[in-house]
């Protein structure tokens, strides 16, 4: 007797049976169904790298990039990883029926805002297996079900993480339904998955822009997009240049590959003749290209800069520079080609900082830091659901609370409106 | 010589350079624009009242409802409650710069989270002048530009009350563009304005179902969508029936043509033969068509109800009405059939207040009292943007803050991430 896969739809309404369930649990529950997908993960290790190994071959096979294997890869190491951020996430404050604030009206009415899951929550992901259960535990934690569609270079992984998780779950005491893969890796199943309205309350795409697009051209439930990480460096007429090497150079290259690293250098014209040359032969060093303009290539040595430059996320250890006559004519060029997501001023002067903050519409300002830390765990939310650009509803790293809404309740003694 | 006017673009685009000198404006002179604005109503009311004849001339022509020249109609009464309303919007606490939280970092980083203005907020409304005044003062106290693209029905009223606000806030010291009325009433304009990416960062739309869908046909930039109120409300079998009676009662008829006016009256088969008769007295003489239930019927007289009118958000003295057997049934009926706008319980028992509240999922629940609160004046948000029934961003009356994002500013000492 065949038993037949339950569709796209099937699934996002078992998921939505379960989210009532989920919304009214208590937090012991939840958490104890966390810290048992966190024993389960260890304990089933040795299922869960056998599956990564037929996907590490499949991707030999069909010629994966190494960036690609790498992230894709399994270990002893990674999987206690991925427990271990389950705890952590598991050791957090639950924010389902937090007060968020309230007042008694004049007529005596009692009103509070209470904080609610979203309901249903779907996260679309390419090759790390990992993130199948960084978004689980936020998910379940903050009342949410939780649909998953993974990439189909990592299906063998993500197939058994997610049973692993889904079992030790429902044994703790979390509603069928609560934790879901998608099993087709196919645009079809994001496309039938985008367009669950009623069923699926957001969808959160995790990967290149090639995802982005793809579901861009076919949502029509609510998406929260992690937009591209282009961000600037600003070194200020009165910056410590011994500060700005550092942040720089941390921002270029302490990650290079992630969306909070920086991409384009921009120097004060005061100080464009002591930095750069000290700045170009640190980057050097760590084997940094230098896309330059004009009045940077009178500095040092670098390849001529392009509109192409101003506008990349080259998320690779090049950095476009330029060299700007004032703050203002920074938070111009900020403004012209920057993606909204991070950026840094190095200064010495008060007023300069204050401006800095204020001209600017990113996600994030930095004064005197790093790019780098606009960041989930380094803001004390657990593991993150993504960086938001956009505006509404979520700026910045995307943790428990991000994942949540507000219910007004009002309470009285049989008020009616005059 | 011909002047061209501006396209939808350029007026965005000229909106968008505004907003970035508004982001920056103190309180003080965004307050002093709103009285202001309040001034040069009162002052130029003639001028306002004689484009308004104009337009209820042209609307008696065309053949408009009594309803809609109603909401069309402006005299010296309601030009000052419109010349009032910004006054009170001018005194509400300013919600930019607020710092919505913050902490220390392990690592000594200041991290603090500050409210900041959306950055353009296109309002697209229907008929009532007095939104022009309404919307453009709420999001400029909250330091937007506002696009607004009323109804053609009223547009000799609207240009004039926009001219006259637009000349005041210039006056006052706020950027041109800053308050924008795009002239055509058309779908091209909408349409238009509803793919300005990155320049609109927001559209309201206050208006029936047909705005709505056609916005949701074209629009790529943000939109919330005042969904429609299907609101209801559940006498318990525990519940205060004098109470229940004028909870009812308020609900259904002290303003039946809007969003938060029940539609549904669910009653628990316990007290369904005290309660029905008295609600079908008070409620019949106040005009009000009951649509009942076969159980319903028992009791009363009462119009067959239909599935259409379980899902009916009627705007009109009718009311459907159901027995239901449990707070759980009840709970059941409202998940199906509602909007998911407000529901009421009238119940003496605290545990069925705090399992109905618990078991819904609407933007807001009411304890003892009428649907009709759920209100942006009643919740003390002065003049409200319209009441979401979304879970992203907003839910419930949209105020000052729900125009509001925010971004995170990190002050350190040099700091670079290990």
């Amino acid at each position: 007797m065949a038993i037949s896969t339950p569709t796209v739809a099937e699934l996002c309404r078992s998921a939505k049976d379960a989210s009532r369930v989920l919304a009214r649990l208590d937090a012991a529950t939840k958490d104890a169904a966390l810290l048992a997908i966190a024993s389960a993960l260890v304990e089933r290790t040795p299922e869960i790298l056998e599956a990564n190994r037929r996907d590490l071959e499949a991707g030999r096979e069909s010629g994966l990039s190494d960036a690609l294997m790498d992230r894709l890869a399994l270990d002893e190491r990674r999987v206690a990883a991925m427990a271990e951020g389950a705890r952590q996430i598991a050791a957090l404050p639950d924010p389902v029926g937090e007060v968020i604030d309230g007042m008694r009206l004049p007529n005596g009415l009692d009103v509070r805002r209470v904080r609610v899951p979203l309901g249903v929550v779907a996260v679309v992901y390419e090759a790390r297996p990992n993130v199948t259960i960084d978004a689980a535990a936020l998910a379940l934690k903050s009342g949410n079900a939780i649909v998953l569609r993974g990439s189909s270079s990592a299906r063998h992984s993500n197939a058994v993480v997610a049973d692993v998780a889904r079992e030790a779950a429902e044994d703790a005491g979390l509603p069928a339904g609560a934790l879901t893969l998608v099993a087709g890796g196919g645009r079809e199943e994001l496309a039938e998955l985008a367009t669950q309205d009623g069923l699926v309350d957001l969808i959160i795409p995790r990967g290149g822009e090639g995802l982005k697009a793809a579901l861009s051209a076919v949502a029509t439930v609510p998406v929260i997009y992690a937009a591209s990480g282009n961000c600037h460096v600003y070194v200020d007429a009165s910056a410590d240049l011994d500060a700005a090497l550092d942040i720089v150079v941390n921002a270029k290259t302490q990650r290079p590959g992630v969306c909070n690293a920086a991409e384009t250098l921009l120097v004060h014209a005061d100080v464009a003749a002591d930095f750069l040359p000290r700045a170009a032969a640190a980057l050097r060093e760590r084997d940094v290209v230098l896309h330059g303009d004009e009045r940077v290539r009178a500095h040092v040595d670098a390849v001529a800069a392009t509109d192409e430059d101003w506008a990349a996320e080259y998320l690779s250890l090049d950095l476009a520079v330029g060299v700007v006559d004032s703050l203002d004519d920074a938070v111009a060029h900020i403004r012209r080609w920057g993606s909204g997501h991070t950026e840094a001023i190095v200064t010495r002067d008060l007023a300069a900082s204050r401006r800095f903050v204020r001209s600017l519409d990113s996600a994030a300002v930095m004064v005197n830091a790093s790019t780098r830390f606009t960041d989930g765990s380094q803001f004390g939310f657990g593991a993150e659901i993504g960086i938001s650009t956009q505006k509404l509803h979520a700026r910045g790293p995307m943790g428990l609370t991000e994942l949540t809404s507000s219910t007004w309740v009002v309470t009285g003694d049989g008020h009616v409106r005059g």
